[in-house]
């Protein structure tokens, strides 16, 4: 009987620490992994799972991002604006010249067209994402440098 | 010791009902339910959040949906299209004339523009879901008649 209190106990004692640490460390797996994001645009690893296809008619890429800790894009932006839906992990958001924004499971970002930005996951947790891509008509994506240790610590 | 071994057994059988039951009737809690969705519209009860209002520069909305099992919209159109990206639990989508198709996590639908459609929760698990609506600029729905019992029960 002992045994039994003993377990039952432990065993909430765990189902109660998975589910405290789902908004903050846990990254949801939704969504697959996808392909490597290329080095050329990302520091650390990342990858990326196309979603929606555009096509003629649907002309709105839609993909999953999931960020290793530590890993984010460059510096980049959109002529079309971008919009931004945190899945899961804890994830950085920052436009230039203003502070870094803490990104959690729910929160969500409109990456106003053509501001310079880079997102990507905390140094201690991973971050997924879901990335809305409108108006590509005049372009997807604008690359710039990469964002520096001293810009990514300075949270 | 003996004790411990059941317990540590007890709880991997444990986790593992967890994690099996995932992708078939698991909700995704990410983002908020939202507002009940209107009776004129929708069958049972289903809750919508508005995850990007749309504004001048970034014209289209997402939401989140959720869905009890058995709630459903009515058939409908999009102008523009929509896309749909399935979070959680199990649900239902159909194009007119056309079978009743199984959504679960991960799975993603285009709603070609201006062809009847409907989607919802399965009858014995609900689900959770994103739309995604672009070209808004020529409607974003046109509301048709509530989807039958038979139709719905087709499956």
């Amino acid at each position: 009987m002992l045994g039994l209190t003993m377990c039952l106990t432990l065993t909430s004692i765990l189902v109660a620490a998975q589910q405290k640490t789902r908004p903050s460390t846990v990254l949801s797996t939704i969504f697959p992994k996808g392909q490597k994001a290329p080095a050329t645009n990302f520091t650390g690893n990342a990858w990326v799972t196309q979603l929606i296809q555009p096509d003629s008619a649907f002309n709105i890429p839609v993909g999953s991002v999931t960020f290793e800790p530590g890993a984010r894009t460059y510096w980049h932006s959109h002529p079309g604006g971008q919009a931004l839906l945190a899945t899961g992990g804890t994830g950085y958001y920052q436009e230039k010249g203003r502070p870094i924004q803490i990104l959690q499971a729910g929160d969500t970002v409109k990456c106003p067209p053509n501001i310079p930005h880079w997102h990507g996951a905390s140094p201690d947790a991973g971050f997924t994402q879901i990335a809305i891509t409108p108006n590509t008509e005049t372009g997807r994506v604008i690359w710039l440098q990469e964002v520096t240790e001293q810009e990514y610590r300075q949270k």
